[in-house]
């Protein structure tokens, strides 16, 4: 299998059962080794007490995304720690897109860069995710 | 109106159209002056791929929770940026408590602790939020 | 050996090699399990370009702090990853005082808060760091 | 002035006063608009207690050049917060260079990378910065 197949088997195989982003609307777009774009619109019920979407929801996007780029390698994998910044209020019934790309993986440590825009192109928020990745495989003899 | 009782109304105000953490199940428990608790059951539809809690929705509990810290002195208040630390996975039909803390407030920016613990008492995840005021007041004249 | 008494021993151990924190001036003034606090005075070599003390000084204070109070359990310790929120300008000339504290240790993962006050007791700056236990003991057989 | 030249020109005179970078032996090799490259050699007293680089001499190398990146557009700019994951320890000797690149920069506040790379060209530390922008003008009339 290529890297590229076996990025997408892998992601097949962890989208099946994902629940939450399946919940959530969202939509996996693509999948590359150490990259995933995923898109997501902004629902009534996501908004926050001022009346835009939730930073939560923003951050669960990023962090879908951050999850199918770092389990691109077979390598079940998951997330240590991330941080997000938040940089323009996001409206509802705007449609969010996530893009994810493998900024390093040293070991068994990798740290990953998403950025989130809105249908206009702006950037609302930058999210930074530090994975650890677990023994075992996602596609057992691939 | 004591601090205490501002606090109170404040997130009263807040809580009220915040469709987002209402919807999630979020139960707000208690708001002091810089200091709210919230908790929250994990339902199925919360779990992602590896079958435990999607960490977007334990960050969403502790976003919501710094929200009512933050905006518990009557400026309307937004997050700038956030950090979380993701100490043991979360299962299927726990329930998350989310206590969170004022460290400093110094002018306009504020950093708050959120701590974040299952049904045993265990910390799961550790958030930081910095926050940022906006003009005006969120109770007009209190 | 008492849990004080180890920790004072590794504190012991770990000083007198660490070349860097004695070239910088800084006093380890006190260290518990757990804690440790150190001052550093503002030299005129710190200043930078704005003529206020360079924020990577500020951060070392807090890096030595962190790796004085994480390193007190007897485990060699390391930093996986920091932050730092700047709050406030430091003069030069100024003493500042940095005050570390565990907030949870998580099987081989620990959360540091390390406060970094200017002499009139401002908090100028605030660190979290996150480390990670090596093999092996810092005093053997204690 | 082109905004090459302008960035030279604010790089220069930041620089002059930076007594700091200049005492650690930094070398500014490159300045662009929201670009920067410093390189630095790891001496005797930058050791800590475990022999290894100490990590706060690490961030200030990146840290000076978030600075020297995020001051290129002649508006005067300090860091509000900053990130650092450290990722291979770094032995006496060795020299590290730090790229910095903006990320984005939206309004008056921006985010920049900076990677940290050993002589043999791996990455030893990631840094991001958040920067804020104060009024005024570096180069007056440029």
């Amino acid at each position: 299998m290529t890297p590229d197949a076996l990025a997408k088997a892998c992601a097949a195989k962890l989208w099946e059962p994902d629940t939450c982003s399946q919940w959530l609307g969202m939509q996996l777009e693509e999948v590359r080794p150490g990259y995933a774009r995923i898109s997501m619109k902004v629902r009534p019920e996501f908004l926050n007490g001022h009346g835009i979407c939730h930073g939560g929801l923003m951050f669960t996007l990023a962090d879908s995304t951050f999850a199918f780029a770092c389990n691109s390698h077979n390598a079940p994998t998951v997330a240590a720690g991330c941080s997000i910044e938040f940089l323009k209020p996001v409206q509802g019934n705007d449609t969010l897109t996530a893009v994810g790309q493998e900024q390093i993986l040293s070991g068994r440590h990798g740290i990953y860069d998403i950025r989130v825009s809105n249908s206009a192109g702006e950037v609302v928020a930058m999210f930074r995710g530090k994975s650890a990745q677990l023994k075992g495989q996602i596609i057992d003899n691939p």
